[in-house]
């Protein structure tokens, strides 16, 4: 069987937009003499749509492209995930599922039978679980599909109790059909790889594996299609990061275009793709694409996120500002400098300290002549660079991009309305030493972030001789904290900390992140590359007691 | 069967706090001579825990405290709602259960059958439905009670394909117990209360319902809590709003010292109760509880927050602060005079006119010397007034209390950063009609808000002359047409809008609703009040294309 796979980028709510797609795929597919071609899961409406499908008409307008397809798949057979609406079901009127059009007909659909509803995932918010699991006979390609629909597969990772491919492989399917909408964090693409690869040798049937690929919101897909063969073999993957369409010969897959087998890049490749991917698609799905505007410190956050932006929009639609203050040191300014030259990008400076000045005698009249107002006079500082971005946003419509890292974000190492403002929190889910990693990996072919600004030691530069490890615990530290705190949801008994005084400081990171919960309530977007960002695979209370 | 009703407020994650409320209510059932004492929902861990429930330790550190229950249940029964850990279950290991103490023993536990999955209910992604239900047998009272679990009544209104109710009746249960979590909406208390009515009454069964009071962050919870007799009769009600006690004889009603009915409250009163209620808890909730700040502009948003504020938390607690600037008229700041003057709380007077100044000193810079920048200098009022409040907040150690109505925050007729600063967005549900609702509702007994600005035209004052009517449609229709689109979840095709003109304003109010979505997502906390609110219960995408 010839079988292409469309590995397509859809943008949420773009119902006509997503559906043309979809044709031209179909179109690519005939023309290729491919007999089936086989799409993401709900891909008309782009995943997540989240309440959108509770919108009076939603469902029904995509129901309406959906009938279109149908002429569409003269002299081929299409699959594609789609919401179907099933009045008759209590609670939820709605299933996510997997549809068949062969030669002009449709065939049948299959509901999804798991639904996620963890970190990321609320699917039992929206629909009702599939029932049937047999697969479909489709008798132009004299095969009998087994429809699973992305978490149909991952019984194995999540402990289900049924197995939905199990139960198609022992109703006689021939072929497991996987359409998916998978977000990606740095390094699922391989253990994905392995857990379906198992699952075809286990049951000895080809498998074919479709997603998804771009940013919406806060989520990534990373695509990585592709083709095991019924041995567990992988016979055809598509790349990651990108649109992409490709044909395989089932029957001879040596015979195809597509490399039998892609490197997984290294974490630090792969978070950069994924950034740079979700940067764009956050700014190019807009309907009136704005510009960004960075803070450029001369340090190594916002380094990073301006070598980001310049991958994801071009040198011409970013834009630095230097903003020195009174406790601003002269290598931050040459640094910001450094970096706009390195990168191509245009940069202003603006000097804050009249602003400042004219803050403290405010303060002055608002709690008397004091020779230091301690945190209130840095996050003043802060306060005044996000107001000046707000202003260059307000005036070229420019995107401000927030340059904090996920170890400050954990501990409220930040200014809220200050160095957090913006429309997109690119590093929010990086530790600090990811943020070094992407530094290091920028400048592998040429000097991109300033050797200067990686080399110096981190400062907020808000009070005289400041420097981050005196206000805080080291990095390294920090972030072996966090990552059991937040990727091991571990609690302050069970926490493993270092002995003596850096037990301490271990305890008092596990302390600050749940103290700070109010601050990332109102942080932008963070783009999600690991297994448990802040957003809303991540909810928790506010006001509470436990420890 | 002399009964009591625990009616108590307890704070998310403080469980051994939750554990001695509930101890306190079963002595006081025991002094009182009542043979059984119900508790609401998930009382050990505080509803909703949301995330904690994953934290490594939470769950078993509540079936440590809930243990402890056995012995205190010495000589009395004792109902309550705690989250099970059933390992064996998958892929959630956890129930949200009720839970039978008898005389120093437990008797039986009952899981929730239905977990409501939905606006702010997120209970499929923590839980396992249970499957048993029959009544628990209490050898004690001589009776079969049928425990349904809040949502497990609610089959009338949600339309569940089960019915634990009807199951419970059918197997032989002599009392409905109703242990619940029920969020608040004005109006919800009577709608719930004549549902539970007829259930009671179809299955000629008495039926206990006790619910949570308190807020816990966006979530208001109302209590009023009651007892139906088996003909639907309310025969015992508790108060709304706060924390309560009582023991009803089901056997003699009449003598209890109860009241058989309580009056609903009208809406206004309800949401003034509600919304005071939220804050305090808010507030006094905190390990250490701040004061609180409020920009007090002259408007009727910031004095309706300001009454409030002052209602929950004291006079001594609350301090406002008057920020004139370059447009903003006279009577505005004598305004926010008579407000503080009115309510007793100290205020303050910052003229912003020196920092704006010098900030269109930077813009002329940035963006070349213009006469008006439109609104970059605008927001950059509103920005300047949001850091000196900030300043003060950070000096003091108050949280600031942001002012912006569910009108201005749908429309994006509001400053990020600016006037949308703060830790609680106190009337961030409520439209601006009922902002002058609650504004009269306040003058009731004497003059609480200034005549004055309830009765002038609505202004930012961020610009000459500039009145909300000149960049807004009117409020009732604004108001009109977000009903339809938030509560009524219409699209633009279905929305009924007045003919001519108006109907370009209103749609023109539907894509500013979408369109501001990234504002919303960066708002403090909103306290919900309505059936539909900003927060966890509407989850939009920012970057969409569906109309």
């Amino acid at each position: 069987m010839k079988l292409a796979l469309a590995q397509v980028n859809p943008t949420v709510g773009d119902l006509a937009g997503n559906r043309r797609l979809v044709e031209e795929s179909i179109h690519r597919a005939r023309e290729a003499r491919a007999e089936l071609v086989v799409f993401p899961e709900m891909v008309l409406t782009g995943y997540p749509p989240m309440d959108l499908l509770h919108r009076e008409g939603f469902v029904k307008d995509q129901l309406r492209e959906l009938e279109t397809l149908a002429k569409a798949s003269q002299g081929i057979t299409v699959v594609l995930g789609a919401v179907l609406s099933e009045e008759n079901l209590r609670p939820k009127g709605l299933q996510n599922a997997g549809v068949v059009f062969s030669d002009g007909k449709m065939i049948g659909t299959r509901a999804k039978s798991l639904l996620p509803t963890y970190d990321v995932f609320d699917e039992r918010r929206y629909f009702a679980a599939g029932e049937k699991r047999e697969p479909l006979h489709v008798p132009a390609l004299n095969a009998h599909l087994g429809l699973a629909i992305c978490e149909d597969t991952w019984t194995p990772h999540v402990e289900y109790q049924i197995d939905p491919v199990s139960e198609l492989a022992a109703a006689g399917a021939t072929h497991i059909i996987n359409p998916s909408a998978s977000p990606w964090h740095a390094g699922k693409p391989l253990q994905r790889r392995e857990m379906l690869c198992q699952i075809a040798s286990d049951h000895a049937l080809p498998l074919i594996f479709v997603n998804q690929v771009g940013g919406n919101d806060e989520l990534l897909f990373d695509g990585g299609s592709f083709v095991s063969d019924e041995r567990g073999r992988v016979i055809a993957t598509l790349p990651l990061f990108e649109s992409a369409f490709s044909v395989v010969d089932l029957a001879q897959p040596e015979m195809s275009a597509l490399p039998l087998e892609v490197e997984e890049p290294h974490r630090i490749a792969q978070l950069e793709s994924g950034l740079v991917l979700g940067i764009r698609d956050y700014f190019l799905k807009q309907n009136l694409p704005p510009g960004a505007v960075i803070g450029l410190s001369g340090g190594i956050d916002s380094a990073v996120t301006a070598h980001l932006a310049v991958e994801a929009l071009g040198t011409d639609r970013v834009t630095g500002v230097a903003m020195p203050g009174p406790f601003s040191s002269d290598h931050s300014v040459d640094d910001a400098f450094a970096l706009a030259h390195n990168l191509g990008i245009e940069i202003r400076k603006v000097n804050v300290s009249p602003l400042y000045e004219a803050y403290l005698e405010i303060f002055a009249n608002l709690f008397g002549d004091q020779d230091d107002y301690g945190l209130t006079q840095q996050n003043i500082q802060s306060r005044i660079r996000g107001a000046v971005l707000m202003a260059v946003s307000n005036q070229e419509n420019r995107l401000v991009l927030a340059t904090g890292n996920k170890s400050e974000l954990s501990v409220g190492y930040c200014t809220l309305y200050g160095d957090t403002v913006g429309g997109l929190a690119v590093l929010g889910d990086v530790y600090k030493r990811d943020v070094y990693g992407l530094a290091r990996h920028a400048n592998l072919k040429t000097e991109r972030i300033p050797i200067g600004t990686i080399d110096k030691p981190p400062s907020a530069e808000l009070a005289p001789d400041q420097f981050d490890h005196n206000d805080l615990p080291n990095y390294d530290l920090i972030d072996q904290t966090l990552e059991q705190l937040i990727e091991g949801e571990r609690n302050l008994e069970t926490l493993e900390t270092p002995e003596g005084s850096q037990r301490e400081a271990s305890l008092n990171v596990a302390r600050r992140l749940d103290r700070n919960e109010y601050k990332r309530r109102q942080s932008p977007l963070v783009l999600r590359t690991s297994p448990k960002a802040f957003g809303t695979g991540r909810r928790m209370p506010i006001v509470h007691r436990y420890p």
